[in-house]
């Protein structure tokens, strides 16, 4: 099936925002099998955007348009494709009522155009909108199918996956039962991990496997499809099997959604375990990582920024000494750093981070080289040095992710 | 004049990668008042990228090509549209020269297609690419104007601010001068200042205002045109005095790449002051924020991260009653927690930040509400409370920004 995605919005075309919206609806479509050959954005305009539809509709089996299908005199995308397939809109009455009910609750005034929000092209099915009021469609038609969505991701993604994929799926494959799971590696660049796979995505047909590079990781998603569910499932696990044989050094998670955070503060929580930080190089960065998981609290209680040579010494204990023989970048450092803030707290762990942030040099190491500490229960200390390039806000990212994977490691045994 | 954007590449139409180049280009074109009426993207695919620039062509009088110049076999952008308006490519002296001399020192193999990257199309203004290989270029047809940019936003940004924005402004002004000035707003969100300078931006001809939300913040872009450098100045100098009039309790600093950081950790040097945090909330973010800007060693040494209330006893020296009386989310101990970081590392300043990141409420305050408290050299301490709603991270990131827009308002006393 061949598919075109049409963004509706002149805030686009100035410039104003970024469009996640394409990549998100592109990335899921391609996992459905469904070939994007065109994007484009259109404004605010009915007759370029019935031109943009009626091209894409020559072309295309499905034409997705996101934005547009908000309250305002602007928002005209089902008002211009019902002119285009000649079909009335009609009130949704549950989304209708959605609508009514919430600005009486509120007492705020109802926009003119609110009803909008609520109303479907006639014979199209309703894809609820659970953040908003904008409802979704999916329209067949005898030339191809239209998808319409809103433009805010937050009301995309989940209408998305939950009302739009399963449709998609049913349309596209007959039958077919389409699972996909994701795995995150960490350490590891994107073509490093594709070279490292070679064997599995050279040649591949199902499953499927596509790497995706994030900020200093890799996801990669495997997609497996069949007739029955339970061989799906056993193909996804084949696969991965023989990943972490390949690659397994490199694994942390499953999921987009998910972090080396909270993948340590979950392995931390189910062990009842405390940590706490000894941060340089990273400056507060590693602590703050680990507050953004709800619930962080009950394994982290505080910890200490030791910048200046002077505060590893005040504040957690490093000796002068250790400093004048070895320099602030040194395995001894970061030993000190580590076992002093866990004496400090009490705590069963403590991760020290000391290295060179750049762009300058220091002490005669590169910029991006840094040590980690790491004070276990037993009074051992888990040393690591890594030598990473890139910016400087990079490197102290990076850092923190590589903290995060030798906690994880230590956890692996 | 009337432009559109095309964007070449599958990885985009896969999703793969978030296209920033676009809009970059968008508000940039915007601000030389040459409108955007469509965008599209097209993958490495010669007829289907032969048909989108043709279309193009027909219905714009600048078409702006972005992606596609790399040395290898996909990159197709300038061989597609050199065939298209029947032009030989031809080498660039001064590119080939550079693409030659790196693989002959760093003894890399230089790919088949890297030459591609030298050449431009006969007749064409060549645009030097600072940060890579790829050669950008400008040409004019009798049926338009074509320019062709790499995609990487690292290479594309300077190439067009350096090369190609003063050869378009030409193209649109003959002989008019165009000056830009970017203010920067905290505390307030992008449709309270459109509000607030609506007497501004209304009827607006010359300068022009346009707002743009940040990450929790707003800037403003004024422009200015005329046919001489100091009237075009004045008129800039007008605007602002104008604008801080309306606005001026919410700006702190000029420009694209600026920051509240920046802006504090430069105050801070200039003032030979120092600056420590005790940091609940926000836990570590702030001293990582201030680490982030280069020389931040200077007035930075460390500081704490107070998450739970033992460790504002233990680290700070909050005393336990001041929490069982007032509680950890208060004016109380926001002033103990700065205090107390400000007599254990002996710095001039010293800065606190507690309250409820959320989800859940705390001590029967909401979720995003906060205390700030700012120790003064002369023992006095500033606090400011906030109440904002959000997600958790955004509660975090408004903290720290109010923090240092607190350390700014300070000093403009």
């Amino acid at each position: 099936m061949k598919a075109e995605i049409i963004s509706v919005g002149t805030e686009l075309l100035l410039g104003e925002i970024v469009d996640t919206s394409t990549p998100f609806i592109a990335q899921h479509l391609a996992n459905l099998g469904i070939d994007v050959y065109f994007e484009a954005t259109v404004g605010d305009n009915p007759e370029r955007l019935t031109t943009t539809i009626q091209r894409a509709a020559r072309r295309s089996e499905l034409v997705v348009l996101t934005g547009g299908l908000g309250p305002t005199e602007d928002d005209l995308t089902k008002t211009t494709l019902a002119k285009l397939v000649n079909r009335p809109l009609v009130p949704e009455p549950q989304s209708m009522n959605k609508i009514k009910t919430f600005y009486a609750e509120t007492k705020r005034p109802q926009p003119v155009h609110a009803d909008l929000m609520g109303e479907i092209i006639e014979g199209a099915t309703v894809l609820p909108n659970e953040v908003g009021f904008a409802v979704g469609i999916l329209l067949t038609t005898k030339q191809c199918h239209y998808l319409v969505l809103p433009g805010p991701p937050a009301e995309l993604q989940p209408m998305f996956e939950k009302e739009a994929e399963p449709r998609l799926a049913q349309l596209t494959q007959h039958g077919q039962v389409i699972k996909s799971r994701v795995m995150r590696f960490f350490g590891i660049g994107e073509p490093a991990l594709e070279d490292c796979l070679h064997s599995l995505i050279a040649g591949q047909q199902n499953p499927t496997l596509a790497t995706y590079a994030k900020q200093n990781e890799v996801t990669l998603r495997i997609t497996a499809s069949g007739s029955e569910k339970a061989a799906v499932a056993r193909l996804l696990d084949e696969t991965e099997q023989q990943v972490l044989h390949l690659a397994g050094q490199y694994f942390y998670g499953y999921g987009d959604d998910n972090s080396l955070e909270q993948v340590v503060v979950q392995l931390l929580q189910q062990r009842h375990l405390t940590i706490t930080a000894a941060e340089s190089l990273t400056s507060g960065l590693f602590q703050s990582t680990l507050a953004n998981v709800a619930g962080a609290s009950q394994i982290f209680s505080g910890g200490f920024v030791t910048y200046a040579a002077t505060t590893k010494e005040q504040l957690v204990n490093v000796p002068a000494a250790t400093i004048a023989t070895h320099g602030v970048v040194s395995k001894e450092t970061a030993v000190a750093m580590a076992t002093g803030a866990q004496r400090q707290l009490q705590t069963d762990l403590a991760i020290s981070f000391t290295g060179v942030a750049g762009p300058d040099e220091l002490e005669g190491h590169p910029a991006g080289f840094f040590w980690l500490g790491l004070a276990l229960p037993d009074g051992r200390v888990l040393t690591r040095s890594v030598q990473f390039s890139s910016s400087r806000n990079s490197v102290r990212d990076y850092a923190v992710k590589s903290g995060l994977k030798l906690i994880y490691d230590y956890f692996q045994g």
